[in-house]
């Protein structure tokens, strides 16, 4: 029809300052990602004892606290490649989404502050669960966050761009809805062992960052 | 006119230049909003009592810290989300609207100073106002940064683009107004009521965050 | 020349990597101003005193802390506008370039360290003149990187790009052999008086920001 | 062959994902070695003496602290410097590539932690070895990290762009055999003489942002 045509510009137009608005968002959020990764190296603590005789006992000791920087940097690393294969698809932003992502960042930024507290407290009383219970609870908030921010995009496409590959979208939704359910049995494991907490959530880590291999492979 | 053709190349070059720099302090303003945004996760101190019987307590007493926190994290989120909206209108840069950038952004990456002021004030002199009226201070003055930055951008339509929508620039520039007096009467309930501050900013911070969409549903 | 058209794929891939390379110099450069213009907030102590009584007296009794913050965040801030401006000109990258940029950076970086040394001693000793003196000789150092930093990318045009406004580039070149001058005088200064050296560094910031606008308005 | 016209849309749309994958891959690392190599400074502490008589003595007794700092940001920088060489070449991405990048930039992030630890000893123990041992123990994992991520990536050329220089690509992987082993040699020196270590990696830092020039010098 040629009077189509003369919607083109309008569309084009549109197209460009969509496109524009969720470069700046992934932008924000790739420097939100990067400042609050960087900042858990601040939580290993330098020795107070230096000689050589006790720096290598003490470092030994601090190994929670690398452990637990380690499933940190991993968690957020991993969620920012989520992040990342989400807004592969989503390609329109509005203030909804702006504030459903403050939202998850919110929580992204909280992570130092649980897994510190983890560390330390381990680090003094072993045995005692609450700085775990802390912990596994922020990842199943977030797990269910990033849920809510899919979830909005995805219905009805209303974000998605124009040619989506319908079925990858399923498969997200499906492997998503999984997510909180999984770190709810984590959440579980903390009121009884901190070290499994700790296991569970790095192997989980790592768990889901396959599926974005394995769904490009699904026949 | 065909000699008018000889000039396309000049308006693309300055088209090019203009974009690239607009481009340039988008991305230095998003780096330093997201780097001020995940220091504010510092001013929780992990707890001095680290076994379950105290953590618990030392957790929930520290409410006022996450409040301000979370207050304070979707103050500066929002103000990005303006910030992004500004400079969807904004695509001509100068020197001047470069120095009003840096005396906004400034306000932004002083905001983690009050939050902890008024967090640690409140924790230990809960009827006591200096801070929250230091912290409302700040949002009066930021709202005034924000207005003096659109109005040097939008006057005339210096820096805006081409074919900008000019009822979209005066529904901005209403509303514009509108930010320091309000500001101003949550500066007055802080010198009377410490909490009403903390839950007044919050709310303002999601008002301010509402109106974009609004703004589209307007006939 | 017709032969000459069988070379234009070859200089579309140059023009092309050379853009992507300085663009992604400019990424990390802003990433690096934006994180060290943010960290200079961490250098403002909360005061150990929190009743209305005293607070307001401590944050008085901190104004050099804060002017010192407002001095670097405009010293950093400008210099952002200054490596903006170079990298409007420069196009191409070579090693020598990144090793010199990096240089650049690691002064900037460094900044947030003599600001909180002469905070921190002018609170104490107004009198003395050592931290002022490091201060000022930061500058004098920085802005002679700025002038490396230019003339290897000016030499002979070697990095501007091809359509180079020749003009502009010998007013920079003019303009930057001032620079370590009136720093030098700045850093003279500063063996006498502290205040004039905080104050005579504001002012020359300020002014350093604004021959970008004269330029344009030369004849 | 005509039908291959219909396979180039699906080219094209995979070209411009692959494209987008790995620019944010790259800004999301530029980030990270922003925020890692800027929050060096905050090793440099303020010294606690600060009148004039007893400042100038406790910044000159600082300057391991501030030959390390220089060491670490040389190395980052040039292990920037390094990864933008890669990505020169790395045009495609998966979830392989982006799991060995957050490896690479856990290492990244931890650096500053061995060097505060170097710094720190040095300045109390000079005459022991541990810290150095760490710091460069650290350097031989990183330079295996590169290896690993380059050999990955480059493996049957799997991920790198259609019209890559294949001479380029030998020179690179030929110059990466070489880093593990020349780090191993300073982790050999570090059990002998601290300031050797600093020093070699400073030198070895330099050494390694040279060769990029030589590259292209070569007939």
């Amino acid at each position: 029809m040629p009077w189509n045509i003369l919607f083109i510009p309008t569309w084009f137009k549109i197209f460009m300052d969509e496109k524009k608005e969720t470069g700046r968002i992934e932008a924000f959020s790739d420097g939100v990602f990067a400042v609050a990764i960087t900042l858990l190296v601040l939580n290993i603590k330098i020795p107070s004892q230096l000689d050589d005789a006790h720096l290598g006992n003490e470092l030994l000791q601090q190994w929670p606290t690398l452990l637990a920087f380690v499933t940190s940097f991993a968690t957020i690393g991993i969620m920012w490649i989520n992040h990342h294969r989400l807004f592969t698809h989503i390609k329109r932003a509005d203030t909804g989404l702006m504030l459903l992502n403050l939202l998850l960042l919110l929580l992204i930024v909280f992570v130092p502050f649980p897994t510190a507290l983890l560390a330390e407290q381990y680090a003094l009383y072993p045995d005692q669960h609450a700085a775990a219970i802390v912990y596994s609870g922020t990842f199943v908030i977030l797990a269910c966050c990033f849920n809510l921010l899919w979830r909005y995009a995805s219905y009805h496409h209303r974000l998605l761009g124009k040619g989506v590959d319908t079925r990858a979208v399923t498969a997200i939704s499906r492997q998503y809805l999984f997510g909180p359910l999984v770190y709810l049995v984590v959440f579980g494991v903390s009121w009884l062992n901190t070290p499994a907490t700790i296991i569970l959530s790095f192997a989980l880590a790592l768990f889901f960052a396959i599926p974005g291999r394995a769904l490009r492979l699904e026949p």
